[in-house]
């Protein structure tokens, strides 16, 4: 069973179930990946704790983290871009494969947009500030384009509340106008590094959309290479006993 | 915490998921239910259980309530109408309050179409074989319209395994014939009763929406609905202290 730390938001979470399921190559049931979902909207706010001094989220996600494991998780994802700041610190002391949504995302964009290509990220003011993608990117031989100011406060931001307020629609809007300023500031390609964006551009332009890589998309295979893994080495092990 | 008993299938606890967050007026995250989603797709298949003397699924779905309560969960709902065949045997010896789908699924059935009202069942053989919404619609002065065995056995089951598939818009027109049928055999109500049958029905026409009550949606209201009630004891029994 692969434990998922959700809930940040909510709807993010049911879009990588959603996601995990459909990249599973499944017939039935029985060939879909199990899943713990923890999804806690209580987790304190990851750009409060980050940005404003607030309380951190950190003794939070480390109980969800041991509440999966304790429940008998096998591997373990997080299904928000801002709260993998704290991934390092969840990864310590746990043996269980973990895979960050930066690495798998950064991943699949050099597969996607080849070296040297120029990314910007749809992300929050957080995980921007953290520098969480910077040397993910770069040791991957792509390069960062930086998010104006204005684009951040006048459409990404409000668009990911809009859709933590299930205003789904009307935040499709709001991301595309940003997406185009950055293409127009010199990026080729695109990472959704919030997982609300994606929700909100599902009703954008083909030529938005081919633009983007979506971070949420790439963990959810990254989720099913994982248990697809993990199958495997059971079987190993049940041969070699 | 509100523990859900899922997997049964995957897609049909993602739509559960996607209804809780839909049916809950919040305006950011912390606003929203918590939820531990136990997705299990290897439950024993609950049709073989009852029809054909397959392995129980009781023991896996016990297991998967102890891991629930033991990670903290304050009530528990189960996403899968067949598996509440096992709903009598899953809340012996549980204090925790545990709402079926049934009970939940038949009181939207009496407020939406009135008492005296014909019912029939999307379900599958298994959940009408065993008579589970026979006395919950009795009791509530509801009448049940049989389902004809060609309409189950050319529509409604070939539907539901394709849904299992991610087939999921080929099984719309095939529900929406068996649906049609019943409305000629006298139903003035249907309940959607498999939670595999609202997502096909997603692109079905108004006429054939209007008909159906779906169980899923009535679930994720109780979901919601018990989550608020955990909470107002919470808040008065600190105020007793």
């Amino acid at each position: 069973m692969i434990g998922v730390l959700g809930g940040m938001g909510p709807l993010a979470t049911v879009d990588f179930f959603a996601k995990v399921v459909a990249a599973t190559p499944a017939q039935d049931d029985a060939g879909h990946v199990p899943l713990l979902i923890h999804s806690d909207p209580r987790i304190p706010g990851r750009p409060a704790a980050l940005l404003h001094g607030g309380p951190s989220p950190l003794p939070a996600l480390l109980a969800a983290r041991d509440r999966l494991i304790a429940a008998g998780a096998q591997g373990l994802v997080m299904a928000c871009n801002t709260a993998h700041y704290w991934h390092a610190a969840l990864r310590e002391g746990c043996a269980l494969p973990f895979p960050s949504i930066v690495d798998v995302a950064c991943d699949a964009a050099l597969l996607r947009f080849g070296a040297g290509a120029h990314i910007a990220l749809v992300a929050t003011r957080a995980t921007l500030a953290s520098g969480l993608f910077d040397s993910a990117l770069q040791s991957r031989g792509l390069s960062w384009v930086a998010t104006r100011q204005s684009a951040l406060d006048d459409w990404v931001l409000p668009a990911i509340a809009m859709v933590k307020a299930g205003k789904t629609a009307q935040a499709g809007p709001m991301l595309a106008q940003a997406i185009t300023q950055m293409q127009s500031d010199g990026a080729n390609g695109i990472i959704l590094a919030c997982t609300e964006a994606p929700m909100a551009l599902e009703q954008a332009s083909p030529a938005v959309q081919a633009l983007c890589l979506d971070s949420t998309q790439a963990l959810a295979q990254a989720t099913v290479a994982l248990w697809q893994q993990l199958q495997n080495q059971t079987h190993k092990d049940v041969r070699h006993v």
